[in-house]
């Protein structure tokens, strides 16, 4: 049994909008993503979603609203609602979200990562 | 909906050994504890559980070897091992678990918290 090291974790990688496994619990991972740039509109029907910033700042749109989340916050899409993430710098996230979760939602595109990897 | 800064959250108390709940993910609590001297050893039957450090320095005993998580690192617990938390000195934790998840698991006693609070 390990501990994780978050920023160990970031340096392994650096691709964007690909989140990496890091560890399991229950019915859900925890990944982490380096962001770049603006994603797409989708939303997860069951499945709520977890984004915490650990370095840069995150602009999670909604249909409502924008939600500014920063370094030691912490935002969870509760199921159903639609979101753009946006990254105007680079951005690095730590998700957690159930198994099931395909990372463009109801979406399917060339930005749909389906067979995630695991660091 | 809004989003959550962690550190303006642990600001809100004081006491240890005192999960409060700051978010719902599917079916379970992310929640914020400051930890300062030995727990109980317990293991929860059914669940695993996910501690991450926010600030300070955290050992996790488990019957086979020691744990140490520090600021930007975490570890989970899977369920059926006995752990007992231990923090030297104060220590500040995000913790993921189910929201079935009592703080002792399967041990009962003065420790116990029945009702966590919402902040």
């Amino acid at each position: 049994m390990e501990k994780v090291n978050i920023n160990e974790k970031m340096n392994t990688f650096s691709e964007y909008w690909s989140p990496k496994i890091v560890g399991e619990i229950n019915d859900s991972y925890v990944k982490l993503a380096k962001l770049n740039g603006e994603f797409v509109w989708h939303m997860h029907e069951k499945e709520d979603e977890m984004f915490m910033v650990i370095k840069g700042r995150l602009v999670i749109k909604l249909r409502t609203e924008d939600i500014i989340i920063n370094e030691g916050e912490f935002f969870i899409i509760p199921r159903g609602i639609e979101h753009m993430p946006v990254a105007e710098n680079e951005v690095h996230v730590m998700l957690l979200e159930p198994k099931t979760t395909l990372n463009t939602g109801n979406v399917k595109n060339e930005r749909t990562v389906e067979i995630l990897e695991k660091i």
